[in-house]
């Protein structure tokens, strides 16, 4: 039965696409080095009403933070997805890849972030964000480790500092692969090439 | 022949040990995340007067931006020294040892540097230490590249910034040091393990 269009039930799922369309506009708004990232232009982009926009998010600083948990989410989601895919290893080397991209999301967001006057808010983001990370890809990478697809002498925690500095390297993502095929080969992960 | 200890060149000498000394007090001060690094306490340990360091030295950036450059200085010898020993991948490897080392000196130094009113004397040193250690280190990087001991799809210049930023991981050096061999390894260096 199709929902009565003034219904509760059908307003909540209407908020639920405007949010997520806002941040969606932003996240690649934010991704574009060029593009205007005022929040008039993510409204824009969103098709939603500035109003619309300030209900869901106080200020900017409250979007650059849901939109960087929002990519956290995802890349959970993503480590839970893999569990049990391929061998341990690829699926391992493919979550990897995905954490590279975020880091590369954290790079252009947390300046702002961290320049914002109340930056504890932002550090609270970023460390609830890394705890669910790690905690996400531990079977992962344990059942890569129990496979021997990966080396025993470091810790999923620290490759994932290694990959988020490397991320900050200057230059485009075209000068940053071969650093992130380097540690994927490098941790003795499985190749994933054709 | 003995020197006259008032000669001019006897003078020069001592001069170049002063210099010398202050640096290397300085170097393992600054190296030590707990030592006092005063300029009173570098005076101390290098056994000269703050008068002596003073005319070495303008001031607390003009001693660090030495001693930086004098870091650099020797990771340029050490390439020198190392054309022709070992295999050429053996060699780059064990030079890549000593970048990263570099870098973390430059972890501890950079940050009060850039700190610094001018900044862009300090951003001067990096920029020169860089285009020196690349040059130097180019004769390495290029052997091993032509015995094909060292993967293809990167240059010098993207595997010194990947350590350079792995080097700023936070942690002590035990959990930076298998980083460094992740890296080593995904470079397709050979193994220097006995």
């Amino acid at each position: 039965m199709p929902q009565d269009p003034g219904s509760p039930a059908r307003k909540r799922s209407d908020a639920r696409k405007n949010r997520d369309r806002i941040l969606d506009a932003a996240r690649s708004a934010f991704a574009d080095p060029d593009a205007d990232v005022s929040l008039a232009e993510i409204s824009r982009r969103a098709g939603v009403g500035m109003a619309t926009l300030y209900r869901n998010f106080r200020g900017r600083k409250e979007l650059l933070e849901a939109v960087y948990a929002s990519e956290a989410d995802s890349v959970c989601e993503a480590a839970a997805d893999a569990v049990g895919s391929a061998t341990p290893g690829l699926a391992l080397r493919a979550w990897l890849r995905r954490c590279f991209a975020f880091a590369a999301t954290k790079k252009h967001i947390a300046p702002e972030l961290l320049a914002h006057a109340n930056r504890d808010s932002a550090r609270a983001v970023f460390h609830d964000s890394r705890t669910r990370i790690l905690a996400a890809g531990s079977p992962l990478f344990e059942a890569a480790q129990r496979a021997h697809q990966v080396r025993d002498d470091l810790t999923l925690e620290q490759v994932l500092d290694m990959l988020v500095r490397i991320a900050t390297v200057n230059g485009s993502d075209a000068y940053q692969a071969p650093m992130l095929e380097t540690v994927l080969d490098g941790l003795a992960l499985p190749s994933d090439k054709a």
